[in-house]
């Protein structure tokens, strides 16, 4: 019997590729507007190296960027493209299409619903309000709160435990192969892969079901109650 | 001979406290309707002993207040306090009357002009920059920069320096005699304190030009360099 479904966040319920893409790429313009003397590709190039070092929450993406590029600290230059990355986060959150309807659906449903996250806390969080959907979940999981990520299977244990549900009785609807739908299948969960975001066209011979829209998540799930 | 002139920044360019005062109420409020079981009045009591305790600079007041009320880390309350305060930031932030004009006039005097602010280097510069004004100033020095604040004299010594102008080159403007004014006279300074913010009605028998409006600053500058 499905009792619940967890939910990644990231590309999974909005489009974080393209809005994380977007806000570097008008953080750079606005610290070259504001005097950071460099052509924009150069300066995209050393921001991905960095990030790609320092990992995606790492706090001082952009400092590291404008010392690497000028050679000293410019806080004129490093808070000009914090800025503009929080203005383009806070105008271009929203979830993908057929999210809301979808998940008031799985409610009237009466499923218990989660979200397990890589990400810190508070960010993941905020995520989740600005998008308008934090209050569909009874459970919300971030890898820094449990202290381990993806694909850690203590961590899909984690948030199991957190709503009291077997893997049997789960659903579990992610991007990725390798980081969500590989650990959550080991366990026995049913897994839902969605196919967006920058890895949509991965090799994948073991997701339960592809689906290109969320709301293909609900003749998915009625066809279970009903077959059980 | 007057070169330039040195202001602080929260209640002396835009108003701090009534904005701080603002976003403080409305993320409580927030807290409340997300789920916070406290009244505002207690809510308000508790935080305003964190801010004091640990510092307005201190980044977790809204962490210790949940758990001070709850017992417990309540993430989505904490984020939801965040983000309203962040929201009302963006929303006020404005510099006080005829700030901009006075800036703009100051310039055409050929002035050399600076903040010296106590606080966080990015998030002065945030404000700075989401007031608009930021490029008026030929340097900007904060005491987490230097690494001690008001009213230390070597703070301001730091400021005169990187203008490189004598204190008896300098108009110095601020609200707080305590922590403005003070040193900035005991260096040779010509002091000029607004009446604005929270401090406006503390006992001054110490500036040497006491004015409402930032305007009234032009007026003095140009009696300042006709005199000589």
């Amino acid at each position: 019997m499905i009792k619940g479904v967890i939910f990644d966040l990231d590309d999974t319920l909005y489009n974080s590729s393209e809005f994380v893409n977007i806000a570097r790429r008008e953080a750079i313009k606005s610290m070259i507007d504001a005097g950071l003397d460099v052509d924009f590709n150069t300066a995209w190039e050393i921001l991905n190296k960095i990030i790609k070092d320092k990992g995606s929450n790492y706090g001082k993406h952009f400092d590291d960027l404008v010392k690497a590029i000028l050679g000293y600290y410019n806080p004129m230059i490093i808070t000009t493209g914090i800025i503009t990355y929080h203005n383009v986060k806070v105008a271009l959150l929203r979830p993908y299409p057929d999210v809301i309807k979808t998940l008031i659906e799985l409610k009237k449903m009466d499923l218990k619903l989660a979200v397990l996250t890589d990400g810190l806390t508070i960010k993941q969080w905020e995520k989740l309000i600005r998008l308008g959907i934090h209050l569909f979940f009874d459970e919300v999981v971030t890898s820094e709160e449990f202290g381990l990520g993806k694909p850690h299977i203590e961590f899909f244990k984690y948030g199991l435990k957190k709503l009291n549900l077997k893997p049997k009785e789960v659903i579990y609807v992610g991007d990725r192969v390798d980081r969500d739908i590989k650990p959550a299948k080991a366990l026995g969960m049913i897994t839902v892969r969605i196919l967006k975001g920058k890895y949509k066209d991965m090799e994948d011979n073991i997701s339960d079901y592809k689906i290109e829209n969320i709301k293909e998540l609900l003749p998915i799930i009625k066809n279970l109650v009903e077959s059980k």
